[in-house]
């Protein structure tokens, strides 16, 4: 069987962590790995002054995919790693597809009190590659009362176009087939017309897709009090970001989300990564779950060809999170990653 | 007593309805209300052409206070109503703070199975007159596959601060004494880092109260599974714009939130209305919960200084509430409009 050539950034904080008990997963799949670690993150940062060296980055082009923890520690301004070390692999890397599932497992907790898994069972295809993530922006009289500072989403037919297509194609893939827009039409007029023109235009290429547009605020309300509205959700960089926290704590919290950072043309590798942050404050403690992680290791692999192999993480996972109804609690992230290895194993 | 001028615009679909239950509890308050009503909306839109006259918003100056239901109809191509009249009275009566309490009431259903009214209360302070909203941006070769659409969020010390300072008062006044700033400076980084310095610098006027800052991401993730952490929150146009939807959903739903667009310095009226739009496929049949607009009118009350009244009106839809709970769904609008005001009357 063929041989995967993975990048692996554990980054900051509890990525290290999390990322180790998903390589223990992958291992236990049987498929052939290679994996090659890069310390880039917050030390390396204070150590050397780089975020993302252009070497490292062209480097990392050659590989089949790439892992990756956490990124971003309170000791390093705002903006700094968030900019040129993560959004700058989404972005050179041209990860127009930000895909993030949006799932309750049977036997999650979540807040809401009358949901069931059946409720919630959504994927968020988010812009990747521009709108405010663009860094388009600048200051005029900083620190002074006459200070404007501006942020520019810039959004192209392009880069709208492509990613639409790629949610058309994944709602068709799925038993509703049905995909929502979401924005801001009604105030964002000039982003929102090109959003809404393109869904439009590419939907007459997709007849048994239905669609459907929702403003970014009743669609966070509807997360919240309609979840089973949603099936495939389309949307840019930023309301993606967005709602699909708001998905994260539907589903149980942020320690199960999983996504995948995907160049869909594959002119450069993917990168897999749970949707949380480092979280600084429970680092180094065992105290991380590692599952979003694991999951995002089955998106990898459900992406490099190897569904069968994605299938039986996510089911390991699956039957984990049926037994943490009881005590789950008590377990430590390594704990955690040696149950669901066994399973994947087993 | 004081006789107060109320410019009533009731706008499209369910605000007709809403506002006269709004209209019938503010009677029954015992102040004496002069109402003129404007019939600005989607109708006048397609009969004339106008939105909002100069003349009428000139008009509009000269009243204490305005009462809005809601703006917008399927039949209008979105973002003409909502720019050139709802935003326009909101920028141009200088509403540069958008006033949104999220309160969950004892005895309504909440979606998250085990808040209680203790763990949801809070008051949003979303910016009014700046950011997104402003209009700024433009589309390049509209049609072709080299569109380009941008957006463009203005932010100023001068809107920023007044804003920041205003959230701060209302910390103060508030038993737990909290502000958190909610943004997105990691990746808006030029806007953000206005806001996050305008934050600092003010509070250290502000000893007694605690800041905090919260990325929009895991602000709206917190919204579902950590709601207590917030008390105030001070936030730009967009961001509060979610989160209050996300706040409405949490706390029993949009026909419960009120708003206040206030202008704080009193240069001209400021405009209560409720959160959610005008509902074109409930409206007409009496089935619109006219709560959120009740709970505006003593918003409306409290502003001009009416603290008593406002507090009456306020417990009047406390206590209707409470009794909701065995067959709330039956009333229609009027009846629920009916019983608020007879609890008024009392
Ligand atoms: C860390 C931050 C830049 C990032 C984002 O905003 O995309 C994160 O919130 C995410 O969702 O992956
Ligand atoms: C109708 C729309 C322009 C408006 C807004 O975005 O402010 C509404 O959503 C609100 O929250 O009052």
């Amino acid at each position: 069987s063929r041989n995967i050539r993975l990048a692996v950034i554990p980054g900051d904080g509890i990525g290290t962590e999390v990322v180790a008990e998903g390589l223990k997963v992958l291992e236990a799949v049987g498929t052939k790995v290679e994996t090659t670690t890069y310390d880039l993150g917050a030390k390396r940062y204070h150590e050397t002054g780089e975020t993302l060296p252009d070497a490292v980055l062209d480097e990392l082009r050659g590989y089949d995919a790439i892992l990756l923890g956490a990124i971003g520690d309170p000791s390093v301004p705002p903006g700094i790693l968030e900019r040129d070390l993560l959004l700058r692999l989404r972005f050179d890397l041209d990860h127009y597809v930000n895909l993030r599932p949006v799932k309750l497992f049977p036997g999650v907790e979540t807040p809401l009190g009358e949901a069931r898994p059946e409720d919630i069972d959504m994927v968020v295809v988010r812009e990747g590659t521009e709108g405010l993530y663009a860094g388009a922006g600048g200051v005029l009289r900083r620190g002074t009362p006459q200070e404007v500072a501006t942020q520019e989403s810039v959004n192209t037919a392009y880069g709208v176009e492509r990613v639409v297509r790629y949610a058309f194609d994944k709602a068709l893939s799925r038993p509703r087939r049905k995909l929502t827009l979401v924005h801001k039409t009604n105030v964002l007029t000039y982003a929102g017309d090109l959003w809404a023109r393109t869904v439009d235009r590419v939907s007459l290429e997709y007849p048994d897709v239905e669609t459907d547009y929702c403003h970014i605020d009743a669609a966070s309300m509807f997360f919240v009090n309609q979840p089973q509205r949603f099936d495939v959700i389309v949307t840019d960089n930023l309301f993606g970001d967005i709602i699909t926290d708001i998905g994260a704590a539907v589903a149980g919290g942020i320690g199960l989300a999983a996504s995948g950072n995907i160049n869909p043309d594959r002119t450069a590798p993917s990168m897999f990564e749970p949707v949380h942050g480092s979280a600084p404050d429970i680092a180094g403690q065992g105290k991380a779950d590692p599952t979003a992680t694991i999951l995002s290791v089955a998106m990898l692999l459900d992406h490099l060809g190897l569904a069968e192999e994605a299938a039986r993480v996510e089911q390991a996972v699956a039957d984990d999170l049926v037994e943490r109804q009881t005590g789950w609690s008590s377990r430590t992230t390594q704990e955690i990653g040696d149950d669901i290895t066994a399973r994947v194993a087993g």
